[in-house]
């Protein structure tokens, strides 16, 4: 068995009044048929809508019980993506610490350990061992990350390649489109050729925002946790662009509120 | 009996879960010991913390349910607050419509109707007979509105003052304070004085963020609707300015989240 230690807990009550959210063998095949994974998409915010005090600074926003559920949310998914910026401002572990995973009770395996993703088209982010990441790969308590990449597998320095892929990681490389960037269609077709059958979205805002206004047709549930604060002005925001400006950009149906602590949980599908 | 036509009904227990919150004979004490009335601010807003798509367009953001609390929350308070560039956009009703209260099979004393209190620092409402409100008075199903203006009395026109005054509203009249803003201080002593002895503060964003950053302390209870929606960019947004910009601008405490259709309601009171 592996250690306990850090492990997080999680009551079933509350996991069962997410179930309708999460994927599920229907969800899976259902997005299997357009080629995709189950994709959620998921962050936590204050009241107005920022996810961090300042640009480049990962304070928690929400409490206990939903940093519970998040991880929670982690162990029902095949992977979690992010943009590079929240890997550079947050150096984040991005794996899964629900007491029962591999690594944290559930034996040495890694089963429900989901893959890191980030989403580096430049490849900006400079990793190494001094990353919390790699620091739990190497403790056995989390799988090294997959970068998705426009760099051609010739111009990624040699160094990052080696320690990428001696850790278990590897580089997806993509060619963008038109616009210079990649699209959510084909990030998410990218991961289901390698077997990704579900992924939780998590941030940061420029992700989240990008996700919201260009594709949410590719949205299958949204996870949003919601904490009594206002940070106030100069944060981080997340609002999309509107497709059409007298339009509101989003709305969910099927909507479930479900307090946690001091926070509230808002599940719900897009509208579309 | 007064016709319950248009009149909402708001369920019994619902009204309970949001009792502590709400202006008591305690809370009504406790304020009057500082010359002030039991103050609430409410407000209702979009996941990205909208709470209209366009400057100037009063869209209903929440649901039914929601819009019939808004009406209970009235008929708890002596006197309702809105901002000049919200009636000058809105044309708001300002009156309760919740069944059983003055106007609305309540009788025709106008028992539970609150104060509508418009603040108008330099008197830009031109309002008249077109305007909701004054129908609504003339009609036996609200009060006539108190407009808070720094204008002396032999500025106004004539014309303006006699009308008001005639429907049975009236002005008051506050000097400035050095910024050329009246302070929240100086108007809810104003009120208290005129015997208000509760007041919900409804909007639009200036008076609400102004009230957040710079007032918070006067605030005994904020109720805050959430509508499962993203505007997206472009709106009306509420967000503080921060008194210091590494910290957050407003925390609840003593939270309850209280689903309501669609929505969630926030209730909360400041941590100061």
């Amino acid at each position: 068995m592996s250690s306990t230690r850090d492990a997080l807990n999680f009551p079933e009550s509350e996991r069962a009044q997410m179930a309708d959210y999460l994927p599920s063998k229907t969800s899976i095949a259902a997005a299997h048929l357009k080629s995709l994974p189950h994709t959620t998409l998921t962050y936590a915010t204050s009241i107005d809508s920022q996810i961090t005090i300042s640009p480049g600074i990962g304070s928690p926003i929400s409490g206990p019980a939903s940093k519970a559920m998040t991880h929670y949310l982690r162990s029902k998914h095949d992977a979690i993506l992010i943009g590079v910026n929240t890997a550079i401002a947050d150096n984040p572990s991005l794996n899964c610490r629900l007491e029962g995973v591999g690594g944290y009770g559930g034996g040495n395996s890694l089963d429900g350990q989901p893959r890191p993703i980030i989403i580096d088209p430049r490849g900006r982010w400079n990793f190494g061992e001094k990353n919390k990441i790699f620091g739990l790969v190497k403790d056995g308590r989390g799988k090294a990350p997959w970068i998705i990449t426009v760099e051609h597998e010739n111009e990624i320095s040699c160094k990052k390649r080696d320690f990428l892929n001696r850790v278990g990681g590897k580089y997806i490389f993509l060619s963008p489109g038109q616009t210079g960037k990649f699209s959510w269609g084909q990030i998410l077709q990218a991961l289901r050729k390698e077997r990704i059958e579900s992924v939780m979205i998590e941030g940061g805002a420029g992700i989240i925002n990008g996700m919201l206004a260009e594709s949410r047709e590719l949205i299958d549930g949204i996870i949003v946790t919601i904490a009594p604060v206002w940070l106030g002005k100069g944060g981080v925001v997340v609002t999309p662009e509107r497709e059409n400006q007298g339009k509101e950009a989003v709305r969910l149906k099927e909507v479930k509120w479900i307090p946690l602590g001091q926070d509230v949980v808002c599940c719900g599908k897009v509208l579309q």
